[in-house]
């Protein structure tokens, strides 16, 4: 489980001579471990300690047992603080500080270069380690390293974005229906997280944009409220289903009747845009030229370019490496999960946007995302 | 807006001669300004900078809209920092920190007592600090100093959880009727979550137990599962809405059929214990008392004494002072807000807890929850 991420990093740790480490980022956490524990924040952290390729979880007790399957894999190891109880005031912080220390202490010697996720370890924490360390300790941040490595995906994680993505478009097929004139935007949404949950059998965080087109400032995103669909409404749903850790995304525009001949030339635009942008997609395309590439499309038909990016990765986080955005140089590789997402706005009047979730293949791209996305 | 809260500060601050401060805690940073920011983590961090009497909030651009109204009152200021942008790579911790120092130059003079919260900032961040600190700066950390100032709520802060109890029992009513014979877990708790969401018309955070009485190891609680409800069951309900940052808690039994005999006597038994429990609740009764005094009431009654908290404060969270637990000394007060909670368990046959949020006054307890915990 995970074990290709953690020789990933193990590599990428010696290239710079660190020998120990501690990844304090949730994401870190959970990319190296493969199993899904509260952690990264003040009131319920859990760290990974890495001590010359064995890698160490420190978490809260009452999560001991769910961790006991990444503890049982070949150099893995998993120890325990005190989290809930009723004898003594709860104080997980200093309990993980004294772990921290505990499990630290004689992987540290006045010659080793330790590596921090720095941003995400608290200061609290970060003393509970220095008292450890001589004076003269080499100690280098480590923030981000692990964020290229986690772009492309390995098959493990590609299965868990299927799974995620079946759940979405179940999503989808429930949004569709319920965007009716005079349903509300929270209707549309719970319609969706219902159907989401109930094909899942659990909760489920879900993410993103549940909007009317008609909205007269922001119709691009935000969270559904309380505000009705008319007859003429173009409707975007945008969604993501976050499955064992892993985000999906997807957008469709949906409408309330039958959509007006203005929304209907958009929709096609659009469909014809998405459709230009994912045949960009194979390996060794650079993301800027792509980015750059479809808002020219976009300008070529004659309308505003989106303000937005033309798309990114997803994974960890519904918005990661490679970013479909002006500036970036990386380069696409297979293995690659990517989303392409061009969208035209009129605010107070209609908006349309439609996203694709691609798998980067040797040859060029495989659509993992299954809604759809035409016109009624 | 939070007025009282950070004059409440300010003193407690100038009780230990501390002059400025920084607040991480995202609860802190929420108590302290009364808006909804996101706070408190690597991803997106917001923080509040104390300086002799002012507080400046540091903000990621894209909420700066949001927090103009904090700004706007005697002795605030908002500034910002960039988030989201398609012109560079993302990076709020590294703005964040450049921001932080530049706020916090000046303020810092080589007699200064700093006061941190330790446990919430970063690394990063305190190295963006410490390097405009004289070698021989006194530093304070601050944790949890906020915590006792958060027990008692203000008469704002009664009103936006009297709201949030207000849904919580739409949620209730909801639930009761979707607790039926096989219908699953999952299927109540979208039901649930549905009427809470469609009531305020937006997306809330909801939380806790909605669990089958015949589970066979953990039937206090847990989050929903694919697990039927049998015609015989009984049916846990453990709600929490969290309403403008403010957390409401309850809980009530269903049953899918007529209950049992058993059944019966056991939620009849449990309301005495809540009703009990109740009459207990004045300014100057003790934590440890009401909860050694409610164990005893269950002990006498010949059941298993709860493994759990008897009651606790709710607040900013879920659990929080006071809590009503063993070794508590702490006093009731008029203005806190806590819940009761009895419960009996027989794993793999049935459960009952009662649950009720309560609002200490000058003379006894105001019952704040509204749900119906009636048999059937």
């Amino acid at each position: 489980m995970h074990s290709e991420q953690r020789q990933r990093t193990a590599r990428r740790l010696a290239q710079d001579g660190i020998e120990q480490a501690i990844f304090a980022s949730p994401l870190s956490v959970r990319w190296l471990t493969g199993i899904d524990v509260p952690g990264g924040s003040a009131e319920n952290p859990a760290l990974l300690w890495y001590d010359q390729d064995k890698f160490t979880l420190l978490v809260e007790n009452g999560f001991a047992a769910q961790a006991a399957i990444f503890g049982a894999q070949p150099g893995c190891a998993v120890r325990d603080y005190l989290g809930y109880t009723i004898q003594q005031p709860i104080d997980r912080p200093a309990h993980l500080a004294r772990l921290l220390s505990a499990v630290a202490d004689g992987g540290l010697e006045d010659t080793d270069v330790i590596g921090i996720e720095t941003q995400s370890l608290s200061m609290h924490l970060w003393w509970s380690v220095r008292q450890l360390l001589n004076g003269s300790y080499d100690l280098t941040p480590i923030d981000g390293w692990l964020e290229p490595l986690r772009a492309v995906k390995t098959a493990e994680e590609i299965a868990t974005i299927r799974e995620g993505f079946r759940l979405t478009d179940i999503g989808h097929v429930a949004g569709r229906q319920a965007v009716q004139a005079d349903a509300r935007e929270i209707d549309v949404w719970t319609a969706v997280q219902s159907a989401v949950e109930q094909a899942a059998g659990q909760r489920m965080t879900l993410g993103n944009d549940c909007i009317v087109g008609h909205r007269p400032t922001n119709n691009i995103g935000g969270p559904p409220g309380d505000i009705a669909i008319r007859p003429d409404d173009s409707f975007i749903l945008d969604l993501s289903v976050i499955h064992q850790g892993y985000w999906t995304d997807s957008c469709a525009t949906y409408y309330a009747g039958e959509p007006t001949a203005q929304q209907v030339t958009l929709h096609n635009f659009v469909e014809e845009a998405l459709a230009y942008a994912i045949s960009l997609v194979k390996p060794g395309a650079v993301a800027k030229e792509i980015d750059q590439k479809v808002r020219d499309f976009m300008d070529r038909g004659g309308y505003k370019v989106y303000p937005h990016h033309t798309g990114h990765g997803i994974g960890l986080t519904g918005h990661e490496a490679p970013r479909i955005v002006p500036y970036n140089d990386e380069v696409l590789e297979a293995g690659m999960v990517i989303m392409l997402e061009p969208g035209i706005y009129f605010p107070g009047v209609t908006s349309v946007r439609l996203e694709d979730g691609l798998l980067v293949t040797e040859t060029g791209a495989e659509i993992l995302s299954g809604h759809d996305k035409s016109l009624p």
